[in-house]
């Protein structure tokens, strides 16, 4: 027990300096398992989290000798540590899908984050992540230096419903920093708990793009990625009674028409989102008749609920006349894992037994998860602004 | 004890959903200290942590019944926290320096972050933030909706040094984006342990500039903002023999030339960092002997160790010839806060004394952080690129 107290209070000064000390760190935390590596999600040199790129199991050490129970959860899966003599826990999860994961470590059923990560938000917190790599056939979302590099717009605007600025990413293709060109725009959502870092950080929209662009299975886009949530701040902690919707139609296309070199019509004018994004969407361009501003739309593991009994009066009766609809709706594709069970596929048979065009990509093998909306997204890509 | 072991069953289920659970929470989880109001860093709707504009106390709040200890470090302080009957800790600060402050959470003796905080990236990890807030003078580094807004650009460049790609935010102010004006360019780094971000996410360069602009005392720039350190992957852990300034000079500026409408000279060239970004500064302009592309130099609490022994030699005896580096530096800018000792100012007092013109800006009240950081460039800001 005395050794432990010593340990904590080992903990405590390397906290209190900021300072690395892994060389008065205990044994395991310096041994690391054979074949894994740290996480591309790791903070600078950081060794933990590490993964096996082989199982595809991910490894986690904490050192908390006072702890009773030391977890991570992943998804919805809780991974239970084993801690040693030195009080050292270490955590092996189950084999994992490739792609991105969050996770938080929960001390004594306290949720917590690791200061070892590099920060991703998500349910609604700063969370930690996890990569677990592909082979080549992920090379389409990673940074290839062979191809031209769009860049991420980090902006500001006022929003006058909201009643604060708000931030948000445009990705614009390489080509348009030095050229004339105007280009077609995506709106781009997140999901629930999620923000609008979260397409760039971890969905690597950027990388994606610049590589389906360069090998021409893509149309040069402008893609906004925006927040679907309203802004808080000390003093605005709701906004009662105004939408989301409201400020993507009646604030942020004007300020992206007014600030980038957009077409800025409803054929060259799309939007999607995954998860409650998808929801977002749907409401946006069906149920509050924005149908006229976005000729191309898109859910990822976002279109549940749509069935034979309802199809013709959901989203306010955007479906009930069918060949109006697949007139004005140039595209409307519709993806998800099929580790999502029935929702998804359930809502695509309705809405075809109705008549209604649409295109759809299933990810194999994957959950609600980052990889099947990288997937998704990458699909989406080759068909949106087509002639 | 059953009655803790139950709440802890409780955060568990908590941390399991990702919902938010505030009507099953202790009380003290939703009893508020009066006058507080929540951090302006805090993730969308978390009510803690709090803070008292008057007192400039920040207030903690962890539900963590097992615990034996929990504390906040912030900076070189740490807080202790106490526990009510429900395993409630609180901890409240003394008050503190307005501006931002990292923070971790400890919880019996490991560093840990607050998932409830945006994250910040400081002493190498994932960390929480805290904003005291300024009154009217802090209106100089906050969103100004009656301003012109310049944008963050985020790049990634492939850097044959580092031997993998390297990620940069660049300020463009407001007139960039219509224009066809070419601009001087200011390269600014970062302290150790910090990256390319905070002179953005709690810096807050964009507004400071942007604010600075639309009054006129500042000269339209782009400003680089770049990591001071060597990025590793699982692949590539360091690179011996190479240093930032070597990238930052034969890849970095070549490509901020050829992207971007600079003033591609010496005379519209200026670099600045602060703490170790200062050293990384003066050893990249005057050590390495690149004077010939930078005519402009700040350090932001980031020169010490001068004095009238070595101020001949230092810096490869940069500092040896007055007249001849005065003739070739444009601005030489020194900035600290008092509460920072007395290195800073020896150091001038060796220059001076050696003959070396600079010019200084002293922080009052404000120790080695990002108020006195915000501060220094204002300052700094305002007097580059004159005439």
């Amino acid at each position: 027990m005395k050794r432990m107290y010593l340990l904590a209070a080992l903990a405590l000064l390397i906290a209190g300096t900021g300072l690395s000390a892994q060389n008065t760190l205990p044994k395991a935390m310096t041994t690391y398992e054979a074949g894994t590596y740290p996480s591309e999600t790791n903070v600078l040199r950081a060794e933990y989290p590490r993964v096996d790129p082989v199982s595809r199991k991910a490894y986690f050490k904490f050192l908390l000798p006072l702890a009773h129970t030391v977890t991570v959860t992943i998804g919805n899966d809780e991974y239970k540590g084993t801690k040693d003599i030195d009080g050292v826990w270490t955590i092996e999860t189950a084999p994992l899908v490739v792609g991105f994961h969050y996770y938080f470590v929960n001390v004594d059923g306290a949720r917590l984050t690791d200061p070892n990560s590099n920060s991703y938000f998500g349910y609604t917190a700063n969370a930690g992540g996890i990569e677990v790599p592909e082979g080549p056939e992920g090379d389409y979302y990673r940074f290839n230096k062979d191809v031209p590099h769009g860049q991420i717009r980090s902006l500001n605007y006022y929003s006058e419903i909201n009643g604060t600025y708000r931030h948000v990413n445009v990705y614009v293709p390489a080509s348009y920093e030095q050229g004339k060109k105007r280009y077609p725009v995506l709106y781009l959502l997140h999901g629930m708990g999620e923000n609008e870092n979260g397409w760039v950080n971890q969905g690597y929209v950027n990388f994606i793009l610049d590589n389906l662009i360069a090998s021409g299975e893509a149309v040069e886009m402008i893609v906004v990625v925006m927040s679907g949530d309203i802004r808080t701040t000390p003093t605005i902690r709701t906004v009662p009674g105004k939408t989301v919707s409201d400020i993507y139609v009646n604030e942020l296309v004007p300020f992206i028409d007014k600030t980038f070199r957009t077409l800025a019509d409803r054929e060259h004018r799309a939007m999607a989102g995954l998860s409650r994004g998808g929801s977002q969407t749907t409401a946006t361009v069906l149920t509050n008749h924005n149908i006229d501003k976005f000729a191309w739309m898109a859910t990822l593991s976002g279109l549940g609920g749509v069935n034979k009994d309802n199809v013709a009066t959901i989203f306010d009766g955007a479906f009930a006349d069918p060949a109006a609809f697949n007139r004005q709706m140039r595209l409307f594709h519709i993806s998800w894992g099929t580790e999502e069970g029935a929702r998804f596929p359930g809502s695509v048979d309705a809405l075809r037994a109705q008549g209604i065009n649409c295109v759809t990509y299933i990810s194999e093998g994957t959950a609600h998860e980052w990889l099947t909306w990288r997937r998704g997204f990458r699909d989406l890509a080759t068909k949106l602004f087509r002639k």
